[in-house]
């Protein structure tokens, strides 16, 4: 536990949050912020900042957890979609920086949306780049 | 195997790709219309549609693969940041009905944008929701 860490507090009780799940390795809880009704939060118990630094059963306990929480939104929500996500970095819109997946119930003219710039890549560019990651896997 | 699944098709090494990782439960090549160098797709053998539908092995495989996949994707290009997602069904962004996580390296100003609406809920439906969603799970 980090005790700078709000969510390592709501973990251990100390701050309240509206929880829908806990097990040995994961904790499931409302996003007080939520940008759909439903939006979950679903993290390690362990004090980690990104996916690389969860260790042995940590990443399939999370894993698991991501799985059955995910599937209790839909079976609870009937949500038309969903979308999953970790966001990793500031850049990437990490507030907090203890590792968490979002769960986003998704329906039709919500308004949520994903903007992305149109990527062109040269055909030896995707070569070189699958290559780049390849090699460090 | 499905026949008509241009991800099967892919992991069968029907159709190229610039692949960057396989074993036994999961597969990882580049998305041909990337919104970043380096955006990378991670899915599982399997042909499943969602998340609830992975079975045993398939799912702790598929965290494993991209756990090593994304720590791949930041040695091979030191992004300032990952988005690490998964869209399911149509309204979600899901193109492919094929299970299948991104992975998108982030830097600033890179033009890519979440937007999402802001959703205010009553105190009382915070309590309602998450009963809702925790009796399910």
């Amino acid at each position: 536990m980090s005790v700078d860490c709000l969510f390592c507090r709501i973990i251990a009780g100390e701050i309240p949050s509206y929880n829908v799940y806990e097990d040995e390795f994961a904790f499931a809880f409302l996003d007080i912020n939520p940008i759909a009704r439903g939006h979950t939060l679903v993290l390690p118990r362990v004090h980690v900042t990104k996916l690389a630094e969860l260790e042995g059963e940590a990443l399939s306990g999370l894993a698991a957890a991501l799985q059955r929480v995910a599937a209790g939104v839909e079976k609870a929500l009937e949500p038309e979609g969903l979308n999953i996500f970790i966001n990793q970095g500031e850049v990437a819109g990490q507030v907090i920086p203890h590792l968490h997946a979002h769960i986003v119930p998704r329906e039709k003219g919500d308004g949520v949306r994903f903007e992305t710039p149109v990527v062109k890549l040269a055909e030896e560019e995707f070569g070189k780049v699958s290559e780049l990651i390849s090699k460090t896997i």
